[in-house]
């Protein structure tokens, strides 16, 4: 269903998975993230990856499950040594700020130094046993130097933003690396058994519009460019994700992904005339409305539902549309929100279907 | 200058002043704020605001001076409690999150609890001698609401969504009494001397697109069509600023406002025509291009100044463009670099004009 709806074919019903849906809002993540010792060594076991992402699929009739990984395994893997300081976001003990910190990175060979990735997400298929597909993922080029470049979390991008204003050609030689080793990424877990891939531009929306264009944008079309749509004789849809990203929808639409992620900013029948329904739309809940009880979730789902609108396709059917939030599922969610959620998207969407 | 450019009159070249100008990168700031004690205390103190409010105009060339005050004043004066927490943001004592809570709040009378504003803005208008015109603000309804609702700063806004989305009618009492107290507040400073008025909606960029509209704008336009648009016979130019609110701008130009602000994301000549040159534009440098040295700095501002174009008046005039950061200025900018792009928005702005 996830994958026809990726693809604009119709489907019965809109289906629906979550941004971080494995994650801290559920009480068996938070006991398996306990044995595990750590986020990161949660993160590099296959075996706990494996049994994270399958555990909302067991409470929730989700449509899809998300390869369970930390969006930094890619420079991790380039050498800048990933760590977690108590009670902050990740950092790196080996920034990216000068000619020589830049003339040392390279993409690293997924097989090698991202392997445990890659058997997690052969773990997972096995686990899935081809109940929904498997998404897999990876930050954007533009993301990632984020990271790379502040040393970890940032509210302003003061570094790396100086680094774009005073030395582009720097700043471009940190991103063509990157754009490089996702596709690489990307590729490996397709081969690996990913059946449809996402890029995460969490920090794309930061950027002045004419800097989104060169510094982020670009490189997502070159990753794009360079992975497989196909896959043992089936397509892998791609979905980018650029978080503030409404003011581009036209441009992100051109970049050659099947499908926009959405957050909540944008009308999603608007974003579909805007592109003229080029690109599958995937969101775009405001997650907070998790928070305001049963009959404001369904209300909320209901106008999400409805402001995408009825799809009007040659053959009469009606896809195009993946339900989301517009952002990761907050850590404080109630579980029970998630369950009035996915019914009521579900039941909704095919009442929608019969009605139209 | 900075009037006649806000009511889209010709100027001979294009006004700049900036978000925060008073503030924490200049040493002569950090002195009187130490002389004052605490943040609170230069705020309140209408001979120390007026003297941190003309202290970057002694050092730049710049068009405007605006009033130094803190965002929450009127909260603060609906007797909330507003206080700062040792290296933390603001908070209130009582915040605002039940019936009884919303049932007690009321506009407060700025003659009353916001004297020492109005006394303020009295004196800096002394002590401006007619240099430049002073800028009054306010925080927007909805943005106030959010400090009132969280009891201080908020990465998720999930109080106040909450409330949004399962008590709507509670969140649109407080926003019409927040409203009330804007105009009245503005009309306040209006009155004591302010030239131009300002509504910060900081945080209406975070509201899901429906909700921005009722929950937002709408308010902002209440307040706008409350206010003085004259005063002693000299139009009082008022500007709207959503920071985030790039995909709205046709619907800001709506509310009545004589001038827009608008972060980086946006292009300034997109936005033109979106609102065909209903209102004038303030914006919109990143204010990250201040830490790239002076080379980049007078590339940037010559893009921004470039971006807006050459507007097409009836009378060959050219005006409309009102020079700023597309947000605050950063407390780490190196106070010289302000001085190079103050000068290179006055000389590349006439320039353009001799040229087109």
């Amino acid at each position: 269903m996830l994958l026809r709806a990726l693809l604009r074919e119709p489907t019965e019903y809109t289906p629906i998975w979550l941004m971080r849906q494995a994650g801290r809002y559920l009480p068996e993540y938070n006991a398996t993230r306990k044995r595990a010792g750590s986020f990161l060594a949660l993160a590099k076991s296959p075996a706990f990856a494996t049994e994270v992402t399958l555990q909302p699929l067991n409470r929730y009739a989700l449509d899809a499950a998300i390869l369970f990984s930390d969006i930094l395994t890619v420079p991790d893997a380039m050498g800048l040594g990933l760590y977690f300081a108590d009670g902050e976001g990740p950092r790196f003990e080996h920034p990216v700020r000068t000619e020589s910190d830049v003339a040392r990175l390279a993409a690293p060979d997924p097989e090698l130094s991202l392997k445990y990735v890659l058997d997690a997400v052969r773990e997972i298929r096995r686990g899935l046993k081809n109940r929904v597909p498997l998404i897999g993922f990876s930050g954007s080029p533009f993301t990632l130097a984020c990271y790379m470049v502040e040393g970890g979390g940032s509210d302003d991008f003061r570094q790396i933003k100086t680094m774009l204003y005073q030395r582009p050609d720097l700043l471009h030689r940190i991103l063509a690396i990157n754009a490089a080793a996702v596709a690489d990424y990307l590729n490996a877990q397709i081969e690996a058994g990913a059946q449809a891939v996402m890029i995460f531009d969490t920090w794309g929306g930061v950027l002045a519009h004419d800097a989104f264009e060169s510094f982020s944008l670009r490189y997502m079309a070159d990753v794009l460019s360079r992975i497989r749509t196909e896959h043992e004789g089936e397509r892998i849809p791609s979905i980018c994700f650029t978080k503030g990203g409404g003011l581009w929808l036209e441009e992100l639409a051109a970049t050659g992904c099947d499908a926009i992620g959405l957050d909540w900013s944008v009308d999603l029948g608007r974003a579909r005339k805007l592109i003229d329904d080029r690109c599958a739309l995937q969101g775009n809940l405001d997650p907070m409305v998790l928070f305001a009880g049963d009959a404001a979730i369904e209300a909320a789902a209901r106008r999400v539902l409805g402001s995408f609108g009825v799809p009007r396709r040659p053959d009469g059917g009606w896809g195009g549309h993946v339900f989301n939030l517009g952002h990761g599922i907050s850590q404080f969610t109630p579980p029970e929100a998630v369950a009035t959620l996915v019914d009521t998207v579900h039941s909704e969407g095919r009442a929608l279907r019969r009605s139209s």
